[in-house]
Protein backbone atom coordinates (compact mmCIF):
# COMPACT_ATOMS: atom_id res chain seq x y z
CA UNK A 1 0.00 0.00 0.00
CA UNK A 2 2.82 2.68 1.05
CA UNK A 3 4.20 1.34 -2.83
CA UNK A 4 1.09 1.84 -4.24
CA UNK A 5 0.49 5.41 -3.25
CA UNK A 6 4.67 5.98 -4.42
CA UNK A 7 6.28 5.93 -0.94
CA UNK A 8 8.96 4.32 -0.14
CA UNK A 9 8.53 2.16 2.64
CA UNK A 10 11.60 1.81 5.16
CA UNK A 11 11.75 -0.77 7.94
CA UNK A 12 12.51 -1.14 11.39
CA UNK A 13 12.64 -4.80 13.20
CA UNK A 14 11.96 -5.59 16.89
CA UNK A 15 14.97 -7.11 18.49
CA UNK A 16 15.30 -9.33 21.52
CA UNK A 17 17.70 -9.48 24.06
CA UNK A 18 18.95 -12.66 25.40
CA UNK A 19 17.14 -13.77 28.10
CA UNK A 20 18.88 -16.83 28.81
CA UNK A 21 17.57 -19.35 31.58
CA UNK A 22 14.38 -17.24 32.05
CA UNK A 23 10.72 -17.14 30.09
CA UNK A 24 11.25 -15.24 26.89
CA UNK A 25 8.68 -12.82 26.81
CA UNK A 26 7.47 -10.43 23.92
CA UNK A 27 8.65 -7.02 26.49
CA UNK A 28 12.00 -8.69 25.70
CA UNK A 29 11.70 -7.56 22.29
CA UNK A 30 12.16 -3.77 21.63
CA UNK A 31 13.25 -1.06 19.05
CA UNK A 32 16.58 -0.02 18.82
CA UNK A 33 16.15 3.78 19.85
CA UNK A 34 19.29 5.01 17.65
CA UNK A 35 18.47 3.09 15.08
CA UNK A 36 14.75 4.14 15.15
CA UNK A 37 15.72 7.93 15.14
CA UNK A 38 18.00 6.98 12.18
CA UNK A 39 14.96 5.89 9.91
CA UNK A 40 13.56 9.16 10.34
CA UNK A 41 14.72 12.43 7.52
CA UNK A 42 12.78 15.63 6.70
CA UNK A 43 11.06 13.32 4.08
CA UNK A 44 9.56 10.45 6.82
CA UNK A 45 5.63 11.38 5.42
CA UNK A 46 4.31 8.66 8.54
CA UNK A 47 5.14 5.94 10.65
CA UNK A 48 2.88 2.95 11.18
CA UNK A 49 3.04 1.79 14.87
CA UNK A 50 1.17 -1.23 16.08
CA UNK A 51 0.57 -2.03 19.77
CA UNK A 52 -0.20 -4.72 21.28
CA UNK A 53 1.80 -6.01 18.22
CA UNK A 54 1.14 -8.89 15.79
CA UNK A 55 2.64 -11.52 15.30
CA UNK A 56 5.16 -10.81 18.41
CA UNK A 57 2.54 -9.62 20.84
CA UNK A 58 4.47 -6.52 22.14
CA UNK A 59 2.80 -3.94 24.55
CA UNK A 60 4.81 -0.94 24.00
CA UNK A 61 5.38 0.87 26.98
CA UNK A 62 5.01 4.16 27.95
CA UNK A 63 8.79 5.09 27.59
CA UNK A 64 8.77 3.55 24.21
CA UNK A 65 5.80 4.89 22.78
CA UNK A 66 7.10 8.34 24.18
CA UNK A 67 10.67 7.95 22.12
CA UNK A 68 8.33 7.43 18.84
CA UNK A 69 5.69 10.37 19.64
CA UNK A 70 9.12 12.57 19.96
CA UNK A 71 10.42 12.01 17.01
CA UNK A 72 6.77 12.08 15.16
CA UNK A 73 6.68 15.84 16.31
CA UNK A 74 10.42 16.22 15.82
CA UNK A 75 9.83 15.60 12.17
CA UNK A 76 6.53 16.67 11.68
CA UNK A 77 5.30 13.11 10.77
CA UNK A 78 2.12 11.19 10.88
CA UNK A 79 1.33 8.78 13.19
CA UNK A 80 -1.24 5.89 12.06
CA UNK A 81 -1.46 3.34 15.32
CA UNK A 82 -2.90 -0.06 14.47
CA UNK A 83 -4.48 -1.17 18.11
CA UNK A 84 -6.53 -3.64 17.26
CA UNK A 85 -6.19 -5.52 20.11
CA UNK A 86 -6.06 -3.00 22.46
CA UNK A 87 -8.46 -5.07 24.46
CA UNK A 88 -6.54 -7.99 24.45
CA UNK A 89 -3.52 -7.25 27.31
CA UNK A 90 -2.27 -9.52 30.10
CA UNK A 91 -1.84 -9.43 33.91
CA UNK A 92 1.51 -6.44 34.18
CA UNK A 93 0.82 -4.54 31.08
CA UNK A 94 -1.53 -1.81 30.03
CA UNK A 95 -2.24 -0.60 26.67
CA UNK A 96 -1.84 3.19 26.25
CA UNK A 97 -2.94 5.03 23.04
CA UNK A 98 0.00 6.98 21.82
CA UNK A 99 -3.00 9.67 20.31
CA UNK A 100 -2.85 10.21 24.03
CA UNK A 101 0.85 11.78 24.47
CA UNK A 102 1.36 15.41 24.32
CA UNK A 103 1.54 16.60 20.29
CA UNK A 104 -0.03 13.81 19.02
CA UNK A 105 -3.87 13.69 19.00
CA UNK A 106 -3.59 16.36 16.06
CA UNK A 107 -0.70 13.84 13.80
CA UNK A 108 -2.25 10.59 14.64
CA UNK A 109 -4.79 8.05 13.33
CA UNK A 110 -6.03 5.59 15.77
CA UNK A 111 -7.55 2.52 13.91
CA UNK A 112 -9.67 -0.27 15.66
CA UNK A 113 -11.21 -3.46 15.14
CA UNK A 114 -15.13 -4.68 15.73
CA UNK A 115 -13.47 -7.80 14.82
CA UNK A 116 -10.47 -8.04 16.99
CA UNK A 117 -12.75 -6.05 20.27
CA UNK A 118 -15.97 -8.22 20.13
CA UNK A 119 -14.49 -11.77 18.42
CA UNK A 120 -15.94 -11.16 15.69
CA UNK A 121 -13.63 -10.75 12.76
CA UNK A 122 -15.71 -11.77 9.70
CA UNK A 123 -17.32 -9.24 9.94
CA UNK A 124 -14.62 -7.15 8.84
CA UNK A 125 -16.09 -4.01 10.63
CA UNK A 126 -13.29 -1.36 12.30
CA UNK A 127 -13.10 2.58 12.95
CA UNK A 128 -10.44 4.94 12.61
CA UNK A 129 -10.12 8.07 15.28
CA UNK A 130 -8.46 11.17 14.43
CA UNK A 131 -8.50 14.94 14.20
CA UNK A 132 -11.00 15.96 11.26
CA UNK A 133 -8.10 17.43 9.34
CA UNK A 134 -6.84 13.87 8.98
CA UNK A 135 -10.41 11.86 8.87
CA UNK A 136 -11.41 13.89 6.40
CA UNK A 137 -9.28 12.32 3.94
CA UNK A 138 -10.04 9.00 5.18
CA UNK A 139 -13.79 9.33 4.74
CA UNK A 140 -12.92 10.40 0.93
CA UNK A 141 -11.01 6.92 0.55
CA UNK A 142 -13.88 5.25 2.38
CA UNK A 143 -16.70 6.73 0.30
CA UNK A 144 -14.28 5.39 -3.25
CA UNK A 145 -13.33 2.25 -1.77
CA UNK A 146 -15.32 0.55 1.06
CA UNK A 147 -18.61 2.90 -0.09
CA UNK A 148 -20.30 1.62 3.16
CA UNK A 149 -20.21 -0.82 6.27
CA UNK A 150 -24.00 -2.75 6.37
CA UNK A 151 -26.06 -1.23 8.71
CA UNK A 152 -27.43 -4.11 10.84
CA UNK A 153 -23.63 -4.45 11.92
CA UNK A 154 -23.08 -1.54 12.45
CA UNK A 155 -25.64 -0.88 14.99
CA UNK A 156 -24.64 -4.63 16.90
CA UNK A 157 -21.41 -2.87 17.30
CA UNK A 158 -22.69 0.31 18.95
CA UNK A 159 -25.22 -1.89 21.45
CA UNK A 160 -22.58 -3.78 22.07
CA UNK A 161 -20.04 -1.14 23.17
CA UNK A 162 -22.89 0.51 24.85
CA UNK A 163 -23.54 -2.87 27.00
CA UNK A 164 -19.59 -3.12 27.96
CA UNK A 165 -18.88 0.56 28.33
CA UNK A 166 -21.80 0.44 31.05
CA UNK A 167 -19.96 -2.29 33.05
CA UNK A 168 -16.40 -1.36 33.07
CA UNK A 169 -15.38 -2.66 36.30
CA UNK A 170 -17.42 -5.96 36.27
CA UNK A 171 -15.55 -8.77 35.15
CA UNK A 172 -18.67 -9.78 32.83
CA UNK A 173 -17.66 -6.94 30.55
CA UNK A 174 -16.27 -8.76 27.52
CA UNK A 175 -12.92 -5.95 27.97
CA UNK A 176 -12.23 -8.14 31.29
CA UNK A 177 -13.76 -11.40 30.38
CA UNK A 178 -11.69 -12.06 27.23
CA UNK A 179 -8.52 -11.45 28.57
CA UNK A 180 -9.15 -12.97 31.15
CA UNK A 181 -10.01 -16.10 29.29
CA UNK A 182 -7.35 -15.76 26.82
CA UNK A 183 -4.46 -15.36 29.40
CA UNK A 184 -5.54 -18.81 30.84
CA UNK A 185 -5.06 -20.13 27.14
CA UNK A 186 -2.06 -18.31 26.35
CA UNK A 187 -0.23 -19.86 29.42
CA UNK A 188 -1.09 -23.15 28.56
CA UNK A 189 -0.07 -23.03 24.75
CA UNK A 190 3.28 -21.83 25.95
CA UNK A 191 3.69 -24.73 28.21
CA UNK A 192 2.98 -26.86 25.29
CA UNK A 193 4.85 -25.82 22.87
CA UNK A 194 8.05 -25.74 25.25
CA UNK A 195 7.21 -29.74 25.93
CA UNK A 196 7.90 -30.53 22.43
CA UNK A 197 11.03 -28.21 22.32
CA UNK A 198 9.93 -24.71 20.45
CA UNK A 199 10.74 -21.89 22.19
CA UNK A 200 7.72 -19.39 22.38
CA UNK A 201 7.91 -15.58 23.35
CA UNK A 202 5.20 -15.29 25.46
CA UNK A 203 3.03 -12.16 24.90
CA UNK A 204 1.49 -9.43 26.64
CA UNK A 205 -1.06 -8.99 24.29
CA UNK A 206 -3.20 -10.20 21.46
CA UNK A 207 -3.69 -13.49 20.78
CA UNK A 208 -1.24 -15.02 18.77
CA UNK A 209 1.97 -16.59 19.77
CA UNK A 210 5.36 -16.84 17.66
CA UNK A 211 8.14 -19.47 18.53
CA UNK A 212 11.56 -20.53 17.74
CA UNK A 213 11.13 -23.73 16.26
CA UNK A 214 14.73 -24.01 15.43
CA UNK A 215 16.04 -26.31 18.45
CA UNK A 216 13.15 -28.64 17.01
CA UNK A 217 15.88 -29.45 14.03
CA UNK A 218 12.58 -31.02 11.98
CA UNK A 219 13.95 -33.00 9.24
CA UNK A 220 11.98 -31.25 6.05
CA UNK A 221 14.28 -32.75 3.29
CA UNK A 222 11.58 -34.24 1.28
CA UNK A 223 9.70 -30.66 1.33
CA UNK A 224 9.20 -29.47 -2.10
CA UNK A 225 9.96 -25.90 -3.39
CA UNK A 226 13.02 -25.94 -1.27
CA UNK A 227 13.30 -21.83 -2.24
CA UNK A 228 10.65 -21.38 0.56
CA UNK A 229 11.88 -19.63 3.63
CA UNK A 230 12.45 -22.22 6.69
CA UNK A 231 9.11 -21.19 8.24
CA UNK A 232 7.07 -22.06 5.17
CA UNK A 233 8.76 -25.03 4.27
CA UNK A 234 8.13 -25.99 8.30
CA UNK A 235 4.19 -25.21 8.59
CA UNK A 236 3.49 -26.76 5.66
CA UNK A 237 5.66 -30.20 6.95
CA UNK A 238 3.79 -29.36 10.11
CA UNK A 239 0.08 -29.11 8.85
CA UNK A 240 0.95 -32.18 6.95
CA UNK A 241 2.54 -34.53 9.54
CA UNK A 242 1.43 -33.44 12.32
CA UNK A 243 -2.22 -31.80 11.61
CA UNK A 244 -1.13 -28.62 13.10
CA UNK A 245 -1.32 -25.49 11.36
CA UNK A 246 0.24 -21.93 11.90
CA UNK A 247 1.67 -19.29 10.29
CA UNK A 248 5.14 -18.60 9.15
CA UNK A 249 6.48 -15.19 10.80
CA UNK A 250 8.57 -14.77 7.79
CA UNK A 251 5.47 -13.44 5.83
CA UNK A 252 5.22 -10.31 7.91
CA UNK A 253 8.53 -9.42 7.24
CA UNK A 254 10.34 -7.64 4.03
CA UNK A 255 13.59 -9.46 2.20
CA UNK A 256 15.76 -7.95 4.75
CA UNK A 257 14.11 -9.17 7.52
CA UNK A 258 13.00 -12.35 6.32
CA UNK A 259 16.36 -14.08 7.55
CA UNK A 260 15.53 -12.42 11.02
CA UNK A 261 12.25 -13.97 11.14
CA UNK A 262 12.46 -17.46 9.35
CA UNK A 263 12.83 -19.22 12.28
CA UNK A 264 9.77 -18.29 13.89
CA UNK A 265 6.10 -19.66 13.35
CA UNK A 266 3.19 -18.46 14.71
CA UNK A 267 0.05 -20.16 16.35
CA UNK A 268 -3.15 -18.61 17.61
CA UNK A 269 -4.25 -19.58 20.82
CA UNK A 270 -7.96 -17.77 20.58
CA UNK A 271 -9.69 -21.25 20.26
CA UNK A 272 -12.16 -23.33 22.14
CA UNK A 273 -11.05 -25.41 24.59
CA UNK A 274 -11.86 -28.62 23.04
CA UNK A 275 -9.34 -27.24 20.00
CA UNK A 276 -6.62 -26.98 22.39
CA UNK A 277 -7.18 -30.07 23.61
CA UNK A 278 -6.74 -31.52 20.43
CA UNK A 279 -3.60 -29.50 20.14
CA UNK A 280 -2.55 -30.68 23.17
CA UNK A 281 -3.06 -34.33 21.94
CA UNK A 282 -1.02 -34.25 18.86
CA UNK A 283 1.95 -31.95 20.58
CA UNK A 284 2.21 -34.86 23.33
CA UNK A 285 2.35 -37.30 20.36
CA UNK A 286 4.88 -35.41 18.95
CA UNK A 287 7.09 -35.08 22.41
CA UNK A 288 6.62 -39.32 22.71
CA UNK A 289 7.98 -39.66 19.39
CA UNK A 290 11.06 -37.70 20.00
CA UNK A 291 11.74 -38.87 23.02
CA UNK B 1 -11.40 -5.12 -14.28
CA UNK B 2 -10.93 -6.29 -18.09
CA UNK B 3 -7.94 -4.72 -18.99
CA UNK B 4 -6.90 -5.34 -15.28
CA UNK B 5 -6.67 -9.34 -16.42
CA UNK B 6 -5.14 -8.28 -19.86
CA UNK B 7 -8.25 -9.04 -21.74
CA UNK B 8 -9.44 -6.34 -24.42
CA UNK B 9 -12.43 -4.94 -23.47
CA UNK B 10 -15.34 -5.07 -27.18
CA UNK B 11 -18.27 -2.53 -26.72
CA UNK B 12 -21.56 -2.92 -28.06
CA UNK B 13 -24.47 -0.53 -27.44
CA UNK B 14 -28.04 -0.90 -27.18
CA UNK B 15 -29.84 1.25 -30.30
CA UNK B 16 -33.31 2.62 -29.79
CA UNK B 17 -35.50 2.09 -32.88
CA UNK B 18 -37.81 5.01 -33.77
CA UNK B 19 -40.96 5.18 -31.71
CA UNK B 20 -42.80 8.42 -33.00
CA UNK B 21 -45.62 9.43 -30.86
CA UNK B 22 -45.93 6.14 -28.47
CA UNK B 23 -44.27 5.84 -25.42
CA UNK B 24 -40.56 5.28 -25.36
CA UNK B 25 -40.11 1.31 -23.92
CA UNK B 26 -36.71 0.27 -22.81
CA UNK B 27 -37.98 -2.41 -25.29
CA UNK B 28 -37.32 -0.25 -28.18
CA UNK B 29 -33.65 -0.95 -27.00
CA UNK B 30 -32.11 -3.51 -28.81
CA UNK B 31 -28.92 -5.23 -29.91
CA UNK B 32 -28.16 -5.04 -33.68
CA UNK B 33 -27.66 -9.09 -34.35
CA UNK B 34 -25.33 -8.84 -37.24
CA UNK B 35 -23.33 -5.90 -35.13
CA UNK B 36 -23.22 -8.75 -32.12
CA UNK B 37 -21.94 -11.25 -34.39
CA UNK B 38 -19.07 -9.05 -35.99
CA UNK B 39 -17.55 -8.78 -31.85
CA UNK B 40 -17.46 -12.83 -31.58
CA UNK B 41 -14.13 -14.10 -32.94
CA UNK B 42 -11.98 -17.34 -31.81
CA UNK B 43 -10.81 -14.96 -29.25
CA UNK B 44 -13.42 -14.08 -27.34
CA UNK B 45 -13.26 -15.28 -24.10
CA UNK B 46 -16.56 -13.92 -22.52
CA UNK B 47 -19.27 -11.91 -22.51
CA UNK B 48 -21.16 -9.65 -20.26
CA UNK B 49 -24.78 -9.58 -19.72
CA UNK B 50 -26.85 -7.56 -17.66
CA UNK B 51 -30.66 -8.26 -17.96
CA UNK B 52 -32.29 -6.43 -16.38
CA UNK B 53 -30.75 -3.65 -17.82
CA UNK B 54 -29.09 -0.43 -15.35
CA UNK B 55 -29.47 1.81 -16.65
CA UNK B 56 -31.99 1.51 -19.41
CA UNK B 57 -34.50 -0.91 -17.69
CA UNK B 58 -34.66 -3.74 -20.86
CA UNK B 59 -35.29 -7.12 -19.91
CA UNK B 60 -34.09 -9.59 -22.73
CA UNK B 61 -36.36 -11.65 -24.52
CA UNK B 62 -36.01 -15.14 -24.91
CA UNK B 63 -35.45 -14.55 -28.46
CA UNK B 64 -32.51 -11.81 -28.10
CA UNK B 65 -30.70 -14.49 -25.02
CA UNK B 66 -31.16 -17.07 -28.02
CA UNK B 67 -29.06 -15.02 -30.25
CA UNK B 68 -26.36 -14.66 -27.25
CA UNK B 69 -26.19 -18.34 -26.26
CA UNK B 70 -26.00 -19.26 -29.92
CA UNK B 71 -22.80 -17.00 -30.26
CA UNK B 72 -21.41 -17.94 -26.83
CA UNK B 73 -21.87 -21.68 -27.79
CA UNK B 74 -20.58 -21.10 -31.41
CA UNK B 75 -17.36 -19.34 -30.27
CA UNK B 76 -16.88 -21.17 -27.09
CA UNK B 77 -17.50 -18.13 -25.20
CA UNK B 78 -17.80 -17.76 -21.08
CA UNK B 79 -21.43 -15.87 -20.26
CA UNK B 80 -21.22 -13.28 -17.05
CA UNK B 81 -24.62 -12.80 -16.59
CA UNK B 82 -25.40 -9.57 -14.01
CA UNK B 83 -29.03 -10.63 -13.22
CA UNK B 84 -28.77 -8.68 -9.74
CA UNK B 85 -32.62 -7.48 -11.06
CA UNK B 86 -34.36 -10.48 -11.98
CA UNK B 87 -37.18 -9.96 -9.40
CA UNK B 88 -38.06 -6.37 -10.62
CA UNK B 89 -39.46 -6.90 -13.36
CA UNK B 90 -43.06 -5.23 -14.37
CA UNK B 91 -46.07 -6.16 -16.02
CA UNK B 92 -45.99 -7.91 -19.71
CA UNK B 93 -42.53 -8.86 -18.81
CA UNK B 94 -40.53 -11.79 -17.42
CA UNK B 95 -36.88 -12.34 -16.68
CA UNK B 96 -35.17 -15.14 -18.03
CA UNK B 97 -31.93 -16.39 -17.04
CA UNK B 98 -29.67 -17.48 -20.09
CA UNK B 99 -28.25 -20.44 -17.65
CA UNK B 100 -30.93 -22.28 -18.27
CA UNK B 101 -30.86 -22.14 -22.16
CA UNK B 102 -29.52 -25.33 -23.45
CA UNK B 103 -25.60 -25.60 -24.12
CA UNK B 104 -25.09 -22.59 -21.53
CA UNK B 105 -25.49 -23.68 -17.42
CA UNK B 106 -21.62 -25.13 -18.42
CA UNK B 107 -20.25 -21.85 -19.51
CA UNK B 108 -22.58 -18.89 -17.57
CA UNK B 109 -21.57 -17.57 -13.80
CA UNK B 110 -25.25 -15.35 -13.21
CA UNK B 111 -24.44 -13.26 -10.66
CA UNK B 112 -27.41 -12.03 -7.95
CA UNK B 113 -27.51 -9.12 -5.45
CA UNK B 114 -29.11 -9.45 -1.84
CA UNK B 115 -28.51 -5.88 -2.44
CA UNK B 116 -30.93 -5.54 -5.10
CA UNK B 117 -33.26 -8.40 -4.26
CA UNK B 118 -34.36 -7.48 -0.71
CA UNK B 119 -33.31 -3.68 -0.59
CA UNK B 120 -30.33 -3.85 1.46
CA UNK B 121 -27.27 -2.31 -1.06
CA UNK B 122 -25.48 -1.29 2.05
CA UNK B 123 -25.06 -4.81 2.31
CA UNK B 124 -22.61 -5.24 0.06
CA UNK B 125 -23.92 -9.05 -0.15
CA UNK B 126 -23.89 -11.76 -3.17
CA UNK B 127 -23.85 -14.64 -5.26
CA UNK B 128 -22.60 -16.12 -8.06
CA UNK B 129 -24.34 -19.34 -9.63
CA UNK B 130 -22.88 -22.01 -12.30
CA UNK B 131 -21.46 -25.28 -12.49
CA UNK B 132 -18.41 -26.26 -10.17
CA UNK B 133 -15.81 -25.98 -12.69
CA UNK B 134 -16.28 -22.24 -12.89
CA UNK B 135 -17.16 -21.65 -9.23
CA UNK B 136 -14.28 -23.05 -7.94
CA UNK B 137 -12.10 -20.24 -9.73
CA UNK B 138 -14.41 -17.61 -7.93
CA UNK B 139 -13.70 -19.41 -5.06
CA UNK B 140 -10.19 -18.55 -4.79
CA UNK B 141 -10.51 -14.80 -6.09
CA UNK B 142 -13.17 -15.09 -3.08
CA UNK B 143 -10.50 -15.99 -0.65
CA UNK B 144 -8.35 -13.39 -1.26
CA UNK B 145 -9.74 -10.60 -1.77
CA UNK B 146 -12.94 -10.14 0.03
CA UNK B 147 -12.16 -13.02 2.31
CA UNK B 148 -15.45 -12.92 4.35
CA UNK B 149 -18.86 -12.45 4.61
CA UNK B 150 -20.26 -11.25 7.92
CA UNK B 151 -22.25 -14.32 9.28
CA UNK B 152 -25.70 -12.28 10.62
CA UNK B 153 -26.03 -11.12 6.98
CA UNK B 154 -25.42 -13.88 5.57
CA UNK B 155 -28.38 -15.86 7.98
CA UNK B 156 -30.58 -12.90 7.56
CA UNK B 157 -30.23 -13.54 3.53
CA UNK B 158 -30.93 -17.20 3.96
CA UNK B 159 -33.63 -16.31 6.32
CA UNK B 160 -35.46 -14.12 3.95
CA UNK B 161 -35.31 -16.10 0.99
CA UNK B 162 -36.67 -19.34 3.18
CA UNK B 163 -39.33 -16.73 3.98
CA UNK B 164 -40.36 -15.55 1.03
CA UNK B 165 -39.84 -18.54 -1.22
CA UNK B 166 -42.59 -20.36 0.96
CA UNK B 167 -45.10 -17.57 -0.04
CA UNK B 168 -44.45 -17.37 -4.20
CA UNK B 169 -47.63 -16.76 -4.99
CA UNK B 170 -49.20 -14.81 -1.97
CA UNK B 171 -48.97 -10.90 -3.03
CA UNK B 172 -46.94 -10.37 0.79
CA UNK B 173 -44.00 -12.20 -0.84
CA UNK B 174 -41.70 -9.48 -1.38
CA UNK B 175 -40.49 -10.74 -4.83
CA UNK B 176 -44.47 -9.78 -6.00
CA UNK B 177 -44.96 -6.80 -3.58
CA UNK B 178 -42.05 -4.86 -4.38
CA UNK B 179 -42.16 -4.90 -8.30
CA UNK B 180 -45.88 -4.14 -7.82
CA UNK B 181 -44.78 -1.31 -5.40
CA UNK B 182 -42.27 0.17 -7.66
CA UNK B 183 -44.63 0.01 -11.07
CA UNK B 184 -46.69 2.82 -9.67
CA UNK B 185 -43.59 4.87 -9.12
CA UNK B 186 -42.22 4.36 -12.11
CA UNK B 187 -45.12 5.44 -13.78
CA UNK B 188 -45.37 8.62 -11.51
CA UNK B 189 -42.31 9.18 -12.43
CA UNK B 190 -42.30 8.61 -16.17
CA UNK B 191 -45.81 11.11 -15.94
CA UNK B 192 -43.27 13.97 -13.93
CA UNK B 193 -39.94 13.41 -15.98
CA UNK B 194 -42.51 14.14 -19.46
CA UNK B 195 -44.64 16.94 -17.55
CA UNK B 196 -41.54 19.06 -17.52
CA UNK B 197 -40.03 18.05 -21.35
CA UNK B 198 -38.01 15.34 -20.34
CA UNK B 199 -37.88 12.11 -22.77
CA UNK B 200 -38.35 9.30 -20.35
CA UNK B 201 -37.67 5.36 -21.70
CA UNK B 202 -40.01 3.11 -19.60
CA UNK B 203 -38.14 0.60 -18.32
CA UNK B 204 -39.19 -2.83 -18.67
CA UNK B 205 -37.10 -3.89 -15.61
CA UNK B 206 -34.90 -2.36 -12.47
CA UNK B 207 -35.57 0.99 -10.51
CA UNK B 208 -33.82 3.40 -12.63
CA UNK B 209 -35.37 5.30 -15.92
CA UNK B 210 -33.27 7.07 -17.84
CA UNK B 211 -34.48 10.27 -19.74
CA UNK B 212 -33.55 12.23 -22.88
CA UNK B 213 -32.66 15.83 -21.46
CA UNK B 214 -32.22 17.64 -25.13
CA UNK B 215 -35.40 18.81 -25.60
CA UNK B 216 -35.20 20.23 -21.97
CA UNK B 217 -32.27 22.78 -23.95
CA UNK B 218 -31.05 23.81 -20.41
CA UNK B 219 -28.93 26.64 -20.22
CA UNK B 220 -25.83 25.76 -18.80
CA UNK B 221 -23.32 28.71 -20.05
CA UNK B 222 -22.69 29.25 -16.78
CA UNK B 223 -20.95 25.59 -15.55
CA UNK B 224 -17.46 25.26 -15.49
CA UNK B 225 -15.16 22.35 -16.87
CA UNK B 226 -16.89 22.50 -20.03
CA UNK B 227 -15.19 19.75 -21.25
CA UNK B 228 -17.11 17.51 -19.05
CA UNK B 229 -20.06 15.61 -21.33
CA UNK B 230 -23.13 17.24 -21.28
CA UNK B 231 -24.96 15.08 -18.76
CA UNK B 232 -22.45 15.77 -15.99
CA UNK B 233 -22.94 19.58 -16.64
CA UNK B 234 -26.49 18.99 -16.62
CA UNK B 235 -26.81 16.67 -13.69
CA UNK B 236 -24.96 19.22 -11.79
CA UNK B 237 -26.76 22.32 -13.25
CA UNK B 238 -29.64 20.01 -12.63
CA UNK B 239 -28.85 19.04 -8.47
CA UNK B 240 -27.70 22.65 -7.98
CA UNK B 241 -30.53 24.92 -9.30
CA UNK B 242 -33.27 22.34 -8.89
CA UNK B 243 -32.32 20.24 -5.94
CA UNK B 244 -33.04 17.30 -7.79
CA UNK B 245 -30.15 15.09 -8.46
CA UNK B 246 -29.60 12.21 -11.30
CA UNK B 247 -26.98 10.08 -12.72
CA UNK B 248 -25.11 10.94 -16.04
CA UNK B 249 -25.58 8.13 -18.37
CA UNK B 250 -22.22 8.55 -20.39
CA UNK B 251 -20.79 7.60 -16.57
CA UNK B 252 -21.48 4.06 -17.83
CA UNK B 253 -20.31 4.16 -21.49
CA UNK B 254 -16.54 3.75 -22.80
CA UNK B 255 -15.11 6.60 -24.94
CA UNK B 256 -16.84 5.39 -28.17
CA UNK B 257 -20.45 5.41 -26.80
CA UNK B 258 -20.16 8.22 -24.72
CA UNK B 259 -21.50 10.78 -27.53
CA UNK B 260 -24.58 7.83 -27.89
CA UNK B 261 -25.83 9.18 -24.71
CA UNK B 262 -24.65 12.15 -23.39
CA UNK B 263 -27.79 13.63 -23.49
CA UNK B 264 -29.47 10.98 -21.08
CA UNK B 265 -29.60 11.23 -17.30
CA UNK B 266 -30.80 8.35 -14.87
CA UNK B 267 -33.31 8.80 -12.26
CA UNK B 268 -33.86 6.45 -9.09
CA UNK B 269 -37.59 5.88 -8.44
CA UNK B 270 -36.70 3.36 -5.59
CA UNK B 271 -37.47 6.22 -3.01
CA UNK B 272 -40.51 6.59 -0.62
CA UNK B 273 -43.80 8.50 -1.53
CA UNK B 274 -42.48 11.57 0.55
CA UNK B 275 -39.56 11.82 -1.52
CA UNK B 276 -41.27 11.47 -5.22
CA UNK B 277 -43.81 14.05 -3.73
CA UNK B 278 -40.81 16.66 -3.47
CA UNK B 279 -39.60 15.45 -6.81
CA UNK B 280 -42.65 16.68 -7.95
CA UNK B 281 -42.83 19.99 -6.13
CA UNK B 282 -38.93 20.59 -7.56
CA UNK B 283 -40.54 19.13 -11.38
CA UNK B 284 -44.05 21.07 -11.25
CA UNK B 285 -42.44 24.38 -10.25
CA UNK B 286 -39.59 23.99 -12.68
CA UNK B 287 -42.49 23.29 -15.32
CA UNK B 288 -44.35 26.30 -13.90
CA UNK B 289 -41.27 28.30 -14.45
CA UNK B 290 -40.23 26.85 -18.32
CA UNK B 291 -44.16 27.64 -19.69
Amino acid sequence: MVKMVGATPVYISLRSKPVDGRKWSSSDWTLDPKELASKFNSKTKAIILNTPHNPIGKVYTKEELQLIADLCIKYDTLCISDEVYEWLVYSGNKHLKIATFPGMWERTITIGSAGKTFSVTGWKLGWSIGPYHLIKHLQTVQQNSLYTCATPLQEALAQAFWTDMKRMDDPECYFNSLPKELEAKRDRMAHLLESVGLKPVVPDGGYFIIADVSLLDADLSDMKNSNEPYDYKFVKWMTKNKKLSAIPVSAFCNKETKLQFEKFVRFCFIKKDSTLDAAEEIIKAWSRQKS
